[in-house]
């Protein structure tokens, strides 16, 4: 079996998903041709909101995935990119639902789309592109990647129903929350690692590594995500933070913070987090909490281990440029934070 | 090739659905199993929401069209079953979703979920269900069916942004309504009825006819219940009437209505719908006026023109037991109003 730069080798390097980027290059061109072709309609709006979200800036990290899960096989087809555009677009329409769910006004620095053409438009155009994902994977003809991206859809909004339960309940275990994110993340990231190898015609062994490795990574990216949202283990107060906390999500920093809080803490977030009640410097006494009782540097550390079990599973995986950039896009996703 | 009941032949029957209910009932009861079991889940909130919807009384006309249009060539599987719970899932978040963007209170003479759970968990059990419908696609393993589907998927979303724009304008032609409804419940019905053949292995011809009786059926039933909205040909002021002029929805009544009226008509029918500004007394003035200009017995004409449609399309199918109750829905739908 072939081993892979470990997850210490990988330290060493910088961290950047530039290896992974420029090796799916010209794959994610065509991915990005599909995007914007099937986002067409004669219906105005529809082309109009989807670009609006296509061109805003996401790092289309799952696309990626399924390329060079595909590529390191050595697949030659062209199926690799029309999966990798549905998942694209699956992940789209989440975020457009999830932003009429949360009630959010911005998205990476942006209005909403929310904000600019309604929840209605929002929730039709998610719609919309969800149809047209399922439309392209019928169009590839794998039964075994229908199977993995629609029961991803399925587990999606399962997570999201539950994160709704979890919202604005301070009483969330970390076994709750991990349930959510598992759901609402990593198995969107799993599934799209996970068909690379379906397309390809590759063993059991080799999809259920792919998929291990998606699965881990999505783990970690969201709780940095979390962490980054309070500012990081650092807790820089950058311009960009805070969203979560206004929204009254249920973060790990959070549980971790509650969990190992005072009566007083515990009334704090209670207050912020379930009362929607938001005072000037609440944020400010929010991030003082979470240093106290390390649940940043703490969710970092998790994040951390999640991405040594992705790298672990990618010794199971052909070793090679594809399998170098796929380590280095662990390392790049926990260096955003630290 | 066999010659079915014609339309004429039809109106001396009794219409009723009862024939297509009994043929298919114990297919039904198999799809009723799988529904309720498929829309279970550990997030409470789910079944909860989706038996809500499921007991709520429709009549499930779509999942026994899938059935008749498979079992009329004798089908022997269980494959019609699950696309038939599939049909009704993907119906079901079509409602979900619709009653959010509509802002609807009622459904069904019932308090509509978004009013008994949130707009949030009505976006995202929708989302579940879909999820779900085409989880049970794959199952059935015909790339077919799910091209089929998957399309209808993207046409109904598509209609539904293409109604929010139709919506508040009462500048909206029929052309642009005929494609609203084509979109929104016709293609639906057409997807429901084809995948029956489908799936029992039949010709292309077959398919085709299928797919048609199910597409003008489903204009026709789309439009008599526009006519129903405001009481039927006949005007019976019924207590659940009035929804789409409370809602500002623009339907084909109301299209002819405004194209044959007056400058002072226009202005009501602006006040009203677009303007969102209807007193006392309104809903029984747009009556009336729809009644001044021929528009609901119009619109029950029209779908009178559908329903022969879809009957001619059964010639082609065929003959037995199936196509005499396919036939009798036909003329059950156009007597709802008349």
């Amino acid at each position: 079996m072939a081993v892979a730069a470990t997850y210490s080798d990988n330290q060493s390097r910088n961290p950047s998903i530039q290896a992974l980027v420029d090796l799916v290059s010209s794959g994610m061109g065509d991915v990005n041709d599909l995007i914007l072709s099937k986002a067409g309609s004669n219906v105005e709006l529809i082309p109009e909101i989807a670009k609006h979200l296509i061109s805003s800036g996401g790092k289309r990290l799952r696309p990626m995935l399924t390329l060079a899960c595909a590529d390191m096989f050595g697949y030659e087809g062209k199926g690799h990119v029309t999966l990798a555009a549905s998942v694209e677009f699956m992940h789209t329409a989440t975020l457009l639902h999830d932003d009429v769910v949360d009630e959010s006004d911005m998205r990476r620095g942006k209005l909403a789309a929310r904000k600019l053409w309604g929840n209605q438009a929002a929730v039709l155009v998610g719609d919309y592109l969800l149809g047209q994902a399922f439309k392209m994977m019928v169009d590839v003809g794998s039964l075994e990647a229908l199977r993995i991206l629609s029961s991803a859809s399925a587990i999606i909004a399962e997570g999201e129903v539950l994160q709704l339960g979890a919202a604005k309940n301070i009483g969330t275990t970390e076994t709750d929350y991990l349930r959510v994110i598992e759901a609402k993340t990593a198995a969107l990231f799993a599934a799209a690692a996970e068909v690379g190898p379906v397309i390809a015609g590759q063993s059991d062994a080799m999809k259920a590594a792919a998929r291990t490795y998606g699965m881990e990574l999505g783990y970690a990216f969201q709780l940095v995500d979390d962490a980054l949202d309070y500012g990081g283990s650092s807790a820089d107060l950058g311009k960009d933070i805070g969203d979560d906390f206004r929204e009254g999500k249920i973060t790990l920093p959070v549980v971790l913070a509650v969990a190992r809080g005072t009566d007083e803490d515990r009334a704090f977030w209670k207050r912020c987090l379930e009362g929607d009640d938001i005072a000037d410097g609440d944020l400010e006494q929010a991030i003082e909490l979470l240093k106290k009782y390390e649940a940043l540097s703490e969710t970092v550390e998790r994040a951390r281990d999640y991405g040594a079990k992705a790298m672990k599973a990618l010794e199971t995986l052909p070793t090679g440029p594809h399998n170098d950039a796929l380590a280095d896009a662990v390392a790049f996703c926990i260096s955003r934070v630290s």
